[in-house]
């Protein structure tokens, strides 16, 4: 049987290619029952999330985006001081899938969650009319109690990020318009770069602890930074003060800029980013870096929160720089 | 504003609409963070389910099923010996929502979540090329250890089902053609209950604690009892020997069937029943009876489980009697 088949039978489909992502796990019951069962250690609390993609809404026609449906769950977790356990997976199909299809979408959750520590427990195959949609819901622990929220910042607070800003949307850009790279005399090497922070973003696992032993508040960095630290800030009842020259750009994303195809505030607003944003005493600061060095996350002070209302950007001299962007918004 | 106006900014939508259902839990954090906390008593497990209701193939085009869509959740739990707590919604949507959409979709949940005695911790909402698509993760608890599986039956157990069979199939037929219950004689509360059936369904919340106490095995008729209880046989390894005549049948169905509008063949097929099916020893037999009688859960035995392969349905002279329809299939 080739590739291009069309499987028959949900539940043929769900043994072939779901089960045994299930890691032998006995609350999964090799996905033969409709629930999954959670035995949980002692003094633990879940954290539950939840996030669908939608062809041509969240990813490019013909994409299989399991890696990433994974991913972005697995971001929310992470950036909550949790570590990721168990998902669920529904899946919503525009026809029979063939084999190749399936394949591809089985191997892409496989390596998601051999990459992120955990595994399918249980969901969902439906037909629809509409498009190719995958929805995640993924479970994670942390100790009883230490859950970090968005809502928490103080005034006075250091604002800081992991990693880079903009990867993402640059690398969606260059997936549209692969030309616009080698116009700006981008490498190989750094579209590719570009690109993999869009399909494929690897949150910072260890970024987990960092989060539960430091921050006041903290958050993923899904919509844009502009537009999740205005949330940051409004659900803290701060507000925030930042030098848009310090958010950290990679190799890539400076050249895109610095050849004029992108300014910075474009960056701020482009979403897909994946990393944690959160905020820390100052008087933690020193001992925060000096963890953060030993785990490998890279982290950037961007900032300070405010006892004003809403965010100010400020260039490089100090001045204010009203933002003519915004973030991603369905409606 | 009027009830046709289409509302603006997915944060906005979730204060108005979806935090009041989430019963001041403070593991919700009234819907402004993206993670839901999960605190546990002690030595309780978790029980997870996911389903999705997808417009034009779960639900008649206009309808806004959001009671059904946390309804069919529950029957799944409820099956396995679990009491709902919480959910999740994914909403997917294919334009900016009316104020009377969003007001009847929250009405829909509110009754719901009251009646099965859960709420609202989490979810997302998507725009959608596609269909309108709601998707619940629902989690229920139970006494560490005491989940049942559809997979445990055994040859010689009673199979036996609670509730009427094959109302919602009969209720999505007169949704689609009114006229053929005013044909069959059916009076108008009938033909109003039998649609209650296909469009509210209320698993019965009181056989979750009947399930764990004496069910060997058991799952909730979502596919058609035919389907479903080969499944379980399957499942368990065993076969089933049932006679059709025992099926339980509303009034309503009996008129529909003995007016020759439907076969009680085509009634076990029909799917959406949201009763449990489950097994027993013969010994516990009336003592299980004496305790449904005083929860006020109907309950009819249809036969037994036997070594055998496969599922044998007899005719009320014993004959083999081959079903000619098989049940619910996505692929």
């Amino acid at each position: 049987m080739g590739n291009s088949e069309r499987l028959e039978g949900e539940a043929s489909i769900i043994a072939e290619f779901f089960a045994p992502l299930t890691d032998g796990d006995p609350g999964a019951a090799g996905l033969v029952d409709d629930c999954a069962v959670l035995t949980l250690a002692p003094a633990t609390d879940l954290v539950v999330t939840t996030d669908s993609l939608v062809e041509g809404v969240h990813f490019l026609p013909g994409d299989i985006p399991s890696f990433k449906a994974l991913a972005v769950n697995v971001s929310d977790l992470i950036a909550k001081g949790a570590t990721p356990e168990r998902y669920l997976l529904n899946l919503a199909l525009p026809e029979p899938p063939t084999r190749a299809f399936m394949t591809r979408l089985a191997e892409g959750l496989a390596e998601a969650q051999q990459t992120f520590g955990c595994h399918l427990i249980g969901g969902d195959t439906d037909r629809t009319p509409g498009p190719f949609t995958l929805t995640i819901t993924a479970i994670g622990s942390l100790p009883a109690g230490s859950v970090v929220r968005r809502t928490t910042a103080r005034p006075g607070d250091i604002i800081a990020v992991t990693g880079t800003i903009g990867d993402a949307g640059l690398g969606l850009a260059l997936r549209k318009d692969p030309k616009s790279g080698r116009q700006a005399g981008l490498s190989a090497d750094y579209a590719a770069f570009l690109i993999s922070r869009f399909e494929k973003p690897v949150p910072r696992l260890a970024a987990a602890a960092l989060v539960r032993d430091f921050a006041t508040a903290a958050m993923d960095v899904s919509d844009g930074l502009a537009k999740d630290l205005a949330r940051m800030a409004s659900a803290s009842g701060t507000g925030a003060n930042i030098q848009i020259e310090k958010v950290p750009l990679s190799d890539g994303a400076r050249i895109m800029c610095s050849q004029g195809f992108v300014r910075r505030e474009d960056l701020i607003a482009s979403g897909e980013d994946y990393e944690v944003l959160f905020t820390l005493s100052t008087d933690r600061w020193p001992a925060f870096q000096s963890v953060a060095s030993t785990t490998g996350v890279p982290v950037t002070a961007l900032g300070t929160m405010t006892q004003d209302d809403g965010v100010s950007w400020r260039d490089s001299y100090g001045g204010a720089m009203p933002l003519t962007t915004g973030g991603w918004d369905h409606f």
